[in-house]
């Protein structure tokens, strides 16, 4: 069975005392944490296109990856070839889940008919490969960013026929990914954006953007899916700037196009700090408005511009993820998908495996003192006592909407200056190192 | 007359010839372009709070600014002792429009009525000199930032209290901005954000916030003030994070709570940089949404992350501005006022003309440029045909919703693949150094 | 004797269960890791300057720290008045040492001779409370940038009398060091930089600068003082440029003037982030020329352009500046200086032991694991291994200089292709989240 | 002749009237301004990996570049095919110079020995076009970074045989260099870095590194080559950290290493701003240490936080730097190479040339404009101004060093308190502006 990673052995939990590096220390899948399994509180999915597909080239260097079950060839033979060693990969780092852009998985054709006809063979391999070991699909997308044909966009293309072009993949995309049970589909808009505005017209392509998500809405009607739409928000790169650059980009977009309803977000830390926010920040700003769906798990390097798109390794963030998926009551549809690619550097079969068991590691950890900060009680009791001057007198009043600027005025001229409490953010970050212990 | 700036004559053009520092050689107030002079295309404001309070202080060092006309203290007479300075300079300058913040123009009292006693003396003596010299009132506003009441927000401070004192300053500047036939009333939220969300509740924040900008447009109406509301973006500084971030965040604000049909945009080249945008975009974005209002003209110092405020300088920015102003038929309400700032090391009183006549000159120039690119029209033409695949066929069907993915995936299958044309972004680029010559 | 923290009890280890927010989990002064004691290892230190000047105000607000023992003015007086509270500070955090800029203990009189009186005379106080409390002076500065002479630069003053009262301050400065017992005499030149190339001839300032350097060392030869001198470096803030910007500039600027011989820097976590550079990158560089000299311990936040002087609270950070410390044998005159402030909206007293308390446990814990890696062994034997190459052959030939290009040439062709190992950076990481269990 | 780029005419000078694309508007090569010849200040010279080379692609999507004369293929016959083609450009374009790396011009063979071979067949070529055509090599260099041998660096690579293989592509490449009259020799270290410092020994790497240094500086003098070395600083990208991350750390590195006699700098405006510095810093902080050697003339994007090489479009950018080029006295072995991309964008032939001919018209600009604002003598004259309190007193004993901080508290002590004269940058500013007209 073990034939395309012979020096991996299966994962498996030893805990803490463990210092074997092909072990987790703190995922432990069927354990409970509060009323779910790890497993079921994570879901976490694996990329196609970085475990698979990803040579680790960059721009100033050829690809590095050591990939012994590939012939590099762009062929229906190498694509179906592919499909056993990733599920190999997947069944020995025990992720559950994994994702795909639809040129990930198959190759263009010498036509169109041709680029579909390579998808449906490939989507009936994964098909097969789903039912043999129960892995599934997060979510599908359409990979509209790649092909010389987007160079100016997709949907947002000055050119009819691109958008035409675009349309065909993300109708055969979506059904790819209905057919194999996705629990979501994906819309990333790499190239949904401009180069210079000297050659822009904004408003006019995103009257175009906006009419590709209401296509897609009503294809997905038609044929019955029922999974979850995601925007997926980056500010730039590859364009120079991407119209959803940011949640709040992305959620005033929906609102003005009507879409709200049927999308939600799907949030990457990397893309975030590329936005100059914090993570956290983003998925507040989602939770707000009713729209966290999916998360796309990696981390930055906040001293560098661009995406690095690194595995996530550091508990404080993997921690404040968790303490907001918790409070939404847990993923529906989303997941934890592993955006996330190795250094160049680390170019060897194994160090995909070093790097998934670190970035689930670390967010089984994250997970645990979630669930310990939530329990405990202390950090939102903070947070409810500090707000507490708007639950009755006249801060409840301004809450019900029965002040008015005369009234508040009034009001603020017959009492004394008001005192303010600290607001301990020092105090605050101790307590949350001391969860960490 | 000329007392406090004894060194500098009025402002005059005397044409590109001149060496004068103090003359424009650009601005010419009453030159036609187009079908309006510079004076009634630019409507230059002037910043009470940068011309007549900044000291020029910075973190790491005290206020090096010669004001001998200021005798340093907190006082209604050192107040009013300034007014006629101020108009002074405006005289001198040839500048039409000002902008203030309350406590700008007035001093804190030792009670609030006090506070707004203050407030009530000084705009008599504004109203005075406006009605003297014809000076006006570009937008007023209230501070709700320097005060360590403010400290974790006005509108959202967890203290409801301190919502009551801003909307009580809010009530009288907004009457203040009326009386003095202001053109507009501007918020903007510097502690209106968080420092952390350790300790912050967004959500129950913003609620608030929409709920003092509710309170400002139902008093606006009670006491007739027909002005225009803007809104002012900036992503962070003071507050570690502003909820007014970029004008995405502002339109997504304004379309949650309801507030797009009374909120314009106040858009600031300092802060659109800040957030990871460059000027143009803030403008079109704004623009999008029919919603510029007014600009903040300044420029940064994009190796640098803090807002610098310098004064602008560069043509290219100016005349990216101006063909934005001159394509929506020119600001109604709104205007250039120099939300700008001499470095710390130009201290002398002359370095405030220095300053304004840079900024004058070089947004004069922006607009015969910009009026320039408008009138040959190659620019606007090399965007209209690139976009012209949408004027029929396919394009227009996808414009018209009259396409499904199916029709649009067998239109695909039917044609040759899409062959792109150049966005011939270096090409637009050497035109428009062309048309700076 | 606790007169002016009543509120906050003399802190005290009590482990990793206690929930004491004024309590060490971490810090255990006296306990020994490897051959020294925690507070030998770590030697903490406190600045003045945050702690007892500091109003937390901002660019956008006024101050809003709580000071009861302050009047508020800058008289002799309020200065003597400062430094019981100060060492009330030191004993109750269990801090050891302190370091000062003159400014900060002493103020500005009428004359330059008074303003030295008044620091003869603070320093009489300084002394008597260091002998009663064994409080020790880490390092001791002249403050050469908040006085609005030094606008321009104090040793790149374009004016010659400036430099002359920078030189005076000095002289002062350094004098009351080798008074207190100071281990160390630091130049951190804020104004030392540049607003503008447009009017600066920077040769002609770095001239000037290695002048004030080498009159320094000379000073201290004279009087007999031998504690360490150095430079600090920091890119910008408060000038656009500083000359010190980062550790290699400011090594390049002591090699090129002769200085290297009397100069180590003082490296401070939020200046190396600002430059561009990691922590760790910082640290080795300067430990790479033997000129690591003490640490300035605080951290910023990357999303944000400015220094925000944050104390330290990741536990990944201190770990790595601990390894360094500890691998370059310990500090000798330095130690770690809280160059940190408090939120301005942490404005309680007690606000500052949060955030000191804070700061000393993480770098405790950073030394314990620190030590921990060390002594396990496992990432240095990682290095060891992968350089081993040079260890022998031709890896040994290069490093002992007894190849050519030629030489080279003829050895690279008769080899195989060299295949490279991984360079698992994942799998480190994931070690290196192990040892913080 | 014309058979590559039909659709582009020889370019020349037409004057400012001109409206035609394909042609300057201010560089007229043989032009004299003050004693040279435009053609003579400015060296233009093309790079062979973007005019040859660059497909165009990014790290999300494919190239897009058209380029009918190549068949794509690795093989040395496509490699002598692109020589032609290469020469054509240069001769409509008007560029008298061009640079390459080895792997620009010839292809890896199967052997290192063949790699070599390929090389020198190459070499005869651009040997005979350099003959017919008149066309000179500006500088060479041999590509250490493509390759996945490079990956952990080249002469820092913890593999001594990389190490060995670096050596044998450098001693070729100066060989070729030297045998083409190659003015230059660049060294630009694009791995010689780190990905991680948690795998790294950067004292054992940069020794390592200087090793190399000396080994070329050794085999220049062995085989007679005269011509100029150069390091190329930049920050980050592709590795994490390089060590030659600004002109600073360059000279650190040189002045350590004892090289500084044989390396001068070659400096680009994209690295410098990626640096956190200015071009103009850059450029001063190399003439400083008389280490200017040539210049990579390109630009970045500020917003965004990698390496795009745009073409130089901003006269204010070309006046700076062409102010320092003649105040330097000129180039003397170094000059103005295009290291610049057309976007991905714009992948029609012609884009090539709208692309070189706007940066070479924006440099003509800055020229005259440089000039003229040398030969007006205002600038200048208000830095010498400026620092006039040097030249005599006080000023005049700190520069010859006959003062100490003794002598210097007592002038200091016996003056009145010194004031500042304005540092009037938005005078300056604005005369910056006035030029530019």
């Amino acid at each position: 069975m073990s034939e395309y990673f012979p020096n991996v052995p299966q994962f498996q939990y030893e805990g803490t005392s463990s210092t074997n590096p092909f072990a987790f220390r703190h995922y432990n899948p069927d354990e409970k944490i509060g009323d779910k399994t790890m497993r079921e509180h994570l879901r976490f999915g694996a990329a196609y296109w970085h475990v698979m597909r990803n040579e680790l080239g960059d721009p100033f260097g050829a690809g590095t990856a050591l990939m012994p079950w590939d012939d590099g060839s762009e062929t229906l033979q190498n694509a179906l070839n592919r499909v056993p060693v990733f599920f190999e990969f997947l069944n020995k780092s025990q992720i559950d889940y994994y994702c795909f852009h639809d040129r990930d998985i198959s190759p263009e054709g010498a036509t169109l008919a041709e680029t579909h006809k390579n998808l449906d063979r490939v989507v009936d391999e994964l098909e097969k490969f789903q039912g043999e070991t129960g892995k599934k699909l997060l979510w599908g997308t359409a990979c509209l960013f790649g092909h010389p044909r987007y160079a100016h966009g997709a949907a947002t293309s000055p050119n009819a026929d691109v958008f035409a072009y675009g349309a065909s993949q993300v109708k055969h995309a979506l059904e790819a990914t209905h057919r194999l049970g996705g629990e979501g589909y994906v819309f990333w808009g790499g190239r949904e954006g401009y180069a210079t505005l000297l050659n822009t017209d904004m408003k006019r392509e995103l009257d175009h953007l906006a009419a590709m998500l209401h296509l897609a809405v009503d294809h997905a009607k038609k044929i019955g899916y029922q999974g979850q739409f995601y925007i997926e928000p980056k500010p730039r790169e590859p364009s120079t700037h991407q119209y959803d650059s940011d949640s709040a980009a992305c959620l005033n977009f929906l609102r003005e196009y009507d879409l709200l309803d049927h999308f939600k977000l799907n949030i990457e830390t990397n893309h975030a700090t590329l936005a100059g926010h914090t993570m956290e920040h983003e998925l507040d700003v989602a939770i707000g408005a009713n729209a966290l769906g999916s998360i796309d798990a990696n981390r930055g390097d906040e001293l560098i511009g661009w995406d690095t798109d690194q595995f996530p390794t550091n508990v404080y963030d993997t921690t404040q993820v968790m303490i907001r998926v918790l409070k939404m009551g847990g993923f529906t549809t989303g997941g934890l998908n592993f955006d996330a690619k190795r250094r160049r550097e680390s170019h060897e079969p194994e160090d995909l495996f070093h790097a998934h068991i670190g970035g689930m590691d670390v967010f089984a950890r994250g997970l645990k003192i979630a669930h310990k900060i939530i329990e405990d009680g202390r950090m939102d009791a903070f947070i409810t006592e500090r707000y507490s001057s708007y639950d009755s007198g006249i801060g409840a009043e301004i809450e019900s909407g029965s002040t008015s600027l005369d009234s508040l005025d009034a009001h603020a001229q017959s009492i004394d200056p008001p005192q303010l409490s600290s607001g301990r953010q020092e105090m605050l970050e101790n307590i949350i190192n001391d969860y960490l212990v």
